[in-house]
């Protein structure tokens, strides 16, 4: 079976091919596990070379249906579909959101439509769909209200995902990922930076500036959980998930002064010295706008992995800081 | 000032524009009531001719941005988008539906973003947004889940108006529409045709096929109502509206079989006994997945009207039938 991912080139979609590598099988259309013969990484950027004869490199334009028509083809079992314009700079590119977010979204889905084989599609949603005034627990039903462009494009894509499925086009699962923590690499333009950028900017000996205040809830999920999540979403039977194909992951719900005090424990006060409080309003409008919580029961009950603790996450970090270098992570983050 | 009507040929769009001509005022961006100085009807076909100068009339393909971009200029004060795909048959024409219900929609928001004076904006809007299991009172805060395609089409385009009045492109206002009966004309391809069609085939001594269950419960609104609401809903201030730009018509919630008790004390049981009722599982399952009743506090709140009985609005369209007809409706249905 062949395996697309969208945004192979980026920082989750390097750990999710590493992940299906290692793996070897994914459960195929007719539900049987079968080896994985092709994994093929379409982004901007061409993926970083690899010595594994499974992988193939798309270096092009998601938005643009020749590329598309180019990757999917009736061997396409399973698509990921992880690339995305992030929530700051969607906001400040509105044209680029709509056009990477929405269209290509769009545009993916027709590809596979046109295959006629219904291939399995996990979308890497958020829970930037959610916003307004939200209860401290967002319960699983509540209505989106996105308060970004970036969470509007993901609902919308959300909604497109649900149709076509119900169709019959693809067979689709829809995962709202909370924020992801730690990424490695550099700071980007989404505005979760932040929530990598604090732990992982101190323990590198940099600066790094906290826009919200410290009593801020943020739901956050390890990039390992979050990779774990893909997988699981893409194993589920159409049965387990009913006429309802988004999935809130069971993120952790932790204070951003948490986030700091776990870094302490992990690391020492001199490394917490380098973290800058300096209250960004633009920033934190979005940021405050998502849920600080969410009832994830269903997705805890449909198997998808949640993390132990802050520290478990800061820990598995740091131990990353350490180890050597695989050839397929931890690479430059999505734009 | 200058108002544009999508769908201004179609029935509602013709007794919107009658009500406009009466009223020959709206308030204006600037929040002070305007005299109307046009009123352009863009349709796939062009609008009956009017003997009213303040109207004009362009046929087009409202998906296409050159047309649009012809109609929505720098006078255009106020849009009504009225034009739409109907339910049945965006769900046999899957890209048909895309193509009028969604990027028509958005190549419309486009032209307005495009003039740069946010133009205020009322968008016919569907109770086909919401579906599943609906509890008997859907909560007006209940997440959207539609089981159509129409109502995916309406709820990706909900989603885009309140970020582009968001983002301060449009001004907003989107009002999710009960099945509207009774209509006159003649039946067509939506799923709600038949609560209009057991009351007006009846009445003009034809045969009328039900195809759901006289237990079923639906939400309707009198076309009376619905235009009145239309203007309702482009006069409220933005500050009465606050961030949420979606509001839920107060539609009056009847039973089918209600529905024909009411015909029959207004036209005898001749009339009645002219009901065939024939299930039809493929109608039966689009509009049982439909809400029977909405807890339309907030849109009273507002102020948007609502119909009094069953008996009213049959009454009325009665009296409809004996009475001249005018120049502006009733026309065709849309389509």
């Amino acid at each position: 079976m062949n395996v697309v991912i969208t945004g192979g080139a980026g920082f989750l979609g390097q750990r999710l091919t590493a992940a299906l590598l290692q793996r070897g099988t994914l459960r195929a259309p007719s539900g049987a596990a079968e080896a994985i013969d092709q994994i093929t990484l379409v982004d901007l950027v061409a993926a970083p070379a690899s010595p594994d004869p499974r992988i193939a490199s798309v270096a092009g334009d998601i938005a643009d249906p020749s590329v598309l028509r180019q990757v999917i083809d009736a061997g396409t079992a399973s698509v990921f579909h992880l690339a995305a314009i992030v929530s700051g700079m969607a906001e400040q590119e509105f044209d680029l959101g709509m056009r990477i977010n929405l269209d290509a979204s769009r545009a993916l889905l027709e590809a596979c439509r046109a295959r006629g084989h219904r291939p399995r599609l996990v979308f890497a949603s958020s829970v930037a769909v959610y916003g307004g005034d939200l209860p401290a627990t967002v319960p699983d039903d509540a209505a989106v209200s996105p308060q970004s462009s970036y969470g509007t494009q993901k609902a919308m894509t959300e909604l497109l995902i649900s149709d076509y499925t119900r169709r019959g086009f693809v067979d689709g699962r829809v995962l709202r990922l909370p924020t992801i923590s730690v990424r490695p690499g550099r700071p980007n333009a989404a505005a979760s930076s932040f929530a990598s950028g604090i732990i992982r900017e101190p323990l590198n000996g940099e600066e790094s500036v906290c826009p919200v205040d410290a009593s801020t809830r943020v739901w956050i999920m390890s990039p390992r959980a979050a990779v774990e999540g893909f997988i699981v979403g893409h194993e589920l039977s159409a049965e387990a998930l009913g006429s309802r194909r988004v999935v809130n992951l069971p993120g952790l719900s932790v204070r951003v002064g948490e986030m700091v005090e776990a870094l302490e424990r992990a690391a020492g006060s001199a490394v917490v010295s380098k973290i800058r409080w300096e209250r960004d309003r633009h920033l934190e409008r979005i940021i405050t706008s998502w849920p600080g919580a969410l009832d994830a029961t269903r997705g805890r009950a449909l198997g998808f992995p949640t993390d132990e603790s802050i520290d478990a996450i800061i820990g598995a970090y740091i131990a990353t800081l350490d180890a050597p270098r695989s050839l397929h992570f931890p690479f430059e983050e999505e734009c």
